[in-house]
């Protein structure tokens, strides 16, 4: 414990702490399961303030440098020359916990909607009501037809003639999800060789994360107004590729939305080259204007589309339901390995969303979330634009994401332990980048916060980058 | 269409005309997708009853040797030459439907508890009572802690406790089910080169499919008190083993529970060849005595046994839970990968098991079922006992199932078919024997027939029984 405090410095005392035990245990090689200093020591030792010293101790443990006992203290933790999984194990930890925040804090990261949305009063009144009739509640806590609740199944086309998909109930498959039906496509196609799959860079890394289970993983850049056609049909010249995974509408991280040429361009290609679509229209509800966006399943001619959509943004995660429609030559495979891999599949809440997209209720409550989100969006972007050292770089037409560079190099990484000791939670970019390498992009989500804390979260975020502008060793 | 139904003898006619039907189809060579005959032509033809007719046509359907165009008629399926997946998949078929059976038929197949027994009342009582605060039921709606509701983590080591497993919260993984934890487990080490896992012959094929998916598979014989150890060991000396799947108390579909000592063998061998165990703990909560069964988890000394328990069976299918107790450090890697394939578990549902655990509820639900289902398999057995041509392989202490031998090299698969056109449904051997060879046994359950069912049931088997004794060429 050398250094010092500099009270005179504009960097918070908070963050230079950090930084010196950060140091502290980089340089000096502490042996894994060491004990680390008391809070009582670093306090006494740095005249700081003891909770100041504890949210220090909270940021290093998220960071993976100690771990601590409760009445024991704080110890080293092993491997502290981090990976970029680790790098990313203690961000993905504030999500465990259902992204619930510290009381007070201000949430510009969730990728969830908050509870406050959840339509749970017709939740409630629609449960209840199926629940009167117990023989029938019984019949839906059964195990369910593998390929979803019939009914279900039945008011499904009308809610995606919306989005020009033409379908049948028995062109349906209902999961738990967009994460478990990722994984029945890779459990299905599970073969020696690995299978490739072409990713956008940056991207949603829950998706990676499944399909590197898997498959051998390629990435292509990302510009904004989708693939650079050219580079990508080089790739498939040079690799075969079995897969691709695509949001082309609002993607994660970055909101953008892809040309409508290149979508085309896709599905030609996707023919020519033999390769299957994954298309995970995660966001396709939220779009800010009157423009319902074009899916790719609603011009797939040559039955390439994979199209997969969660309900988890659009009611609630707790019902746990997705939707599937593969090409129909492979439903027969899906089904069964589905028998296989996953008979979970809620049947009450099966019955519920039935209902709720029967009676209307869906429709509205999307009414009353694209108004919100899109008012917000406009906020934060118009705020945004008004800051230096800050730039937007996409402005997205529909979901819930804004893709941000910071200036002069600072490393959106670092940014973010300093927008965590400040009590704001965002993103960093490297989380979306498979290569896991210094991303000078931050992502902001605008779910969470009213408009009040988004005025107090963009404020800490202005002021972080007065002090750390510059150049990059000055960070 | 050659050959004729003799109306003397005593195989059923339409047993008869199935077999003239699929041997028609077999030896003639019938181009996929050709329409085969009519109804009505096969009707004139043989003057045979349309109904019966029809309930032919269906068999052929569900073996997968035609398949029907509602108003079109019956088509030639491909592939009759059937493959061991494809002589499943017709009898899966009538699972994927919530193993609901037709109207009047004998249901002496089932896995899963019949829903009469499904505890709704409780379960509408209780969800109810957690819908009433808003505010928590928000929560509950939104993303969990991934490792599983903590007050429900906090009811389960008391519950354990009787098992003589000693855990703490901290310790329990809360999945969506027996499949969705062991499809965790595969894709949390699927890497190359694959892995092996070793499983009984027979077994519970649904597992092994999951284990397809990722890992070569290796099989050993299960005898009535466990596995041959000495076999075994030459096994591990011989080939690298990873894993091991086995259910040591009332297998499925066996029935049998391992000797004690093979059960510590089992441990001390693990640790001396580095294997882990996949402890699939479905039934212990259904020991007919008062003998609470032993798991491995509960002598596991050397930290080796992955722990799986469903509530499928215990509560009901549809509150998609189950209990997984990995080894302790693994507990981060199951918990990181859970959260990228798995965030679907329910709320709602965690939070009603907590208080049905809690309050009593469980425990007394599974006294009555231990009844219900110990009178029920005595009964079967007592009746069994009587019968010729059908022996018991083992009297199981606990579970589900009975396993039994038919006399006279009767094909379990043509049984099985018979049966099903007499309007009795249970189990071919076959379907849980990874050679898929022929077998001789047959799987019997006793969870959804009432007793006077498995009089017409047994009675229907013996009757059967007596047509196709004698010599394998007979049949």
């Amino acid at each position: 414990m050398k250094s010092k405090i500099n009270r005179a410095s504009q960097i918070s005392i908070s963050t230079q702490l950090f930084e010196i035990l950060k140091t502290d245990i980089l340089q000096n090689e502490w042996q894994e399961n060491t004990r680390f200093y008391s809070i009582r020591q670093v306090s006494i030792k740095y005249n700081v303030n003891p909770n100041t010293v504890l949210k220090v101790f909270q940021t290093l443990e998220e960071q993976g440098y100690i771990y601590s006992i409760r009445g024991k203290g704080s110890f080293i933790k092993k491997g502290y020359n981090l990976s970029i999984s680790q790098r990313m194990a203690p961000i993905l930890n504030t999500f465990k916990f259902g992204q619930n925040m510290k009381k007070g804090e201000i949430n510009l990261s969730n990728g969830a909607p908050p509870s406050r949305y959840f339509p749970i009063d017709e939740y409630k009144k629609i449960i209840e009501k199926i629940l009167k009739d117990i023989d029938f509640s019984k019949k839906l806590m059964g195990y369910q037809d593998i390929q979803g609740l019939e009914s279900l199944r039945k008011v499904i086309p009308d809610y995606l003639k919306k989005f020009k998909i033409n379908v049948s109930k028995e062109d349906i498959i209902i999961g738990s999800g967009t994460q478990s039906i990722l994984s029945l496509i890779c459990s299905t196609f599970n073969q020696i060789p690995k299978k490739t799959i072409l990713v956008s860079n940056p991207t949603y890394q829950n998706a990676v994360h499944i399909f590197k289970n898997y498959y051998n993983i390629e990435n292509i850049n990302l510009e904004v107004d989708g693939w650079n056609m050219r580079e990508f049909e080089s790739i498939l010249k040079k690799k075969r590729i079995d897969f691709i995974y695509i949001m082309t509408n609002f993607q994660n991280p970055t909101g953008i939305s892809w040309a409508k040429w290149k979508k085309n361009k896709l599905l030609q290609l996707s023919k020519k080259y033999d390769f299957y679509i994954l298309e995970d229209e995660c966001f396709c509800d939220f779009y800010y204007d009157k423009n319902i966006p074009t899916s790719l399943k609603s011009i797939d001619k040559y039955e390439r589309v994979f199209y997969i959509k969660t309900f988890s943004k659009s009611v609630m995660p707790g019902i746990s339901l997705g939707l599937f429609i593969p090409p129909k030559s492979f439903l027969d495979r899906f089904s069964l390995n589905k028998y296989f891999v996953d008979t979970t599949t809620s049947g009450l809440n099966q019955k519920f969303l039935e209902i709720y997209i029967k009676e209307g209720f869906l429709e509205n409550h999307l009414c009353m979330l694209r108004d919100i989100y899109s008012k917000k969006m406009k906020y934060v972007i118009d705020k945004i634009n008004k800051m230096s050292h800050l730039k937007v770089v996409y402005i997205p037409k529909g979901g819930f994401f804004l893709w941000l560079e910071l200036a002069n190099y600072i490393d959106g990484e670092k940014f973010y332990y300093k927008c965590r000791l400040r009590g704001l939670s965002i993103l960093p970019g490297f989380l979306f980048d498979s290569s896991g390498e210094t991303s000078y992009n931050i992502r902001l989500s605008i779910l969470s916060a009213e408009i009040e804390e988004i005025d107090i979260g963009l404020n800490i975020i202005e002021d972080i980058l007065k002090h750390c502008s510059g150049l990059p060793s000055q960070n």
